[in-house]
């Protein structure tokens, strides 16, 4: 069975993605968590993960043995591996526009990505508020993603982006998790696709785990001195 | 036939992989350049490249109509439509091994990307000696190149990284002009293959067109106040 190596629920974006992926798509899988301590050279995650990949980060898949790394390797890796599962779009078009968004969000987003990290056990609509007033960067990210999806959403009917749950769900799913934590503002029927992503049992068994992890983690926490009490 | 809108030769590495790609196959293009000016919403190239995709950016493959952008979601739809081509290594674990390689450099390599921006004409060995001696990302990302690079070509024989010509060459062609603009110290056989990539008649033909456009853009030349003479 192959194995998925993440970080924590709570923080880790990058491994969301492939988790959903998998836990959606109903393929079997071992999770094995790396705590985050600290990214320096000397630390027990990096010397973990270093063992499995010359990059030394999650997420990593290794199925018998071999290593991949990068959520979109991995993804592209899990659609040839599962064809009948429809990953991606089955039309041509539709899997190009997928890819295109996914790449997308791969290596853009940085202002929204880097104002307002994943923290899912954590509500933060006031800071949000102030992001939202003070960062052109990420009203641009935003107003991008209210663009995109409404234009998917339309033309594809829903519920999910291109239809049916793809990777591209799986790639926006962290993004959602932002927006629910920093409030940050949607039209409604954005923060509908919002809420049915949350809703999709392989986001809620990743929002759930997360929320039971209680591990609060100073370098990932730039808004809190402390988890807030239940 | 599909149209490939690229930025300028010389500076574009992004432009630049999926034009290599296409050259180096034999599949036929139409070239759109779009020169650019500035990145500001109002600019002639903004302007051009937002009538074509909603993220203003080059490249952009479009075929038939269909707007495919990010260097990424290219490769992969160019290799749907070839499948005779063989664009990824046709073995499993090759192939997922080239995506990992590939996805590592789409978001991947910030310290030599940024510290030594394309520029195919200019030489600047004695920068490129400066970043060396006090940029420790960038000799960080070097190392990771050779590691990467070194074991590929043993493992797979040359002359490119997976044997023949895929993807990776062309997503790592422009970190060859790289290295041979700024210098960079490299042992033997790799400063071989990045010799190996550069006389590729797809990669020699944007060398030649890039050493002809003499388009001197002050704000890609963080080390230059002109060209040098030839």
């Amino acid at each position: 069975m192959p194995q998925l190596y993440i970080g924590n629920k709570n923080y880790s974006s990058w491994s969301m993605r492939p988790w959903v992926l998998l836990r959606q798509a109903g393929i079997a899988f071992d999770e094995v968590k790396v705590r985050f301590d600290s990214f320096d050279a000397g630390s027990q995650f990096k010397s973990a993960m270093g063992a499995v990949t010359p990059t030394g980060k999650v997420p990593v898949l290794v199925d018998d043995g071999l290593a991949i790394w990068d959520t979109l390797a991995i993804a592209e890796y899990i659609a040839e591996q599962h064809p009948e599962k429809h990953l991606w779009p089955q039309d041509r078009a539709a899997r190009a526009r997928a890819r295109s968004i996914v790449a997308e969000m791969h290596s853009g987003f940085t202002a929204l990505r880097s104002a307002c990290p994943m923290n899912i056990e954590a509500r933060l609509p006031e800071v949000g508020a102030l992001i939202w007033r003070d960062n052109a960067g990420v009203r641009a990210d935003v107003q991008r993603l209210v663009d995109m999806w409404g234009a998917l959403l339309q033309e594809h009917g829903g519920p999910m982006l291109f239809g049916p749950f793809t990777i591209a769900d799986a790639f926006y799913a962290p993004v959602c998790m932002r927006l629910a934590t920093y409030g940050l503002p949607v039209p409604p029927q954005i923060a509908a696709y919002v809420e049915r992503v949350q809703q999709l049992p392989g986001v809620r068994a990743w929002i759930d785990d997360a929320l039971a992890e209680r591990d609060f983690l100073d370098f990932e926490e730039p808004y809190r001195l402390a988890a807030q009490k239940g």
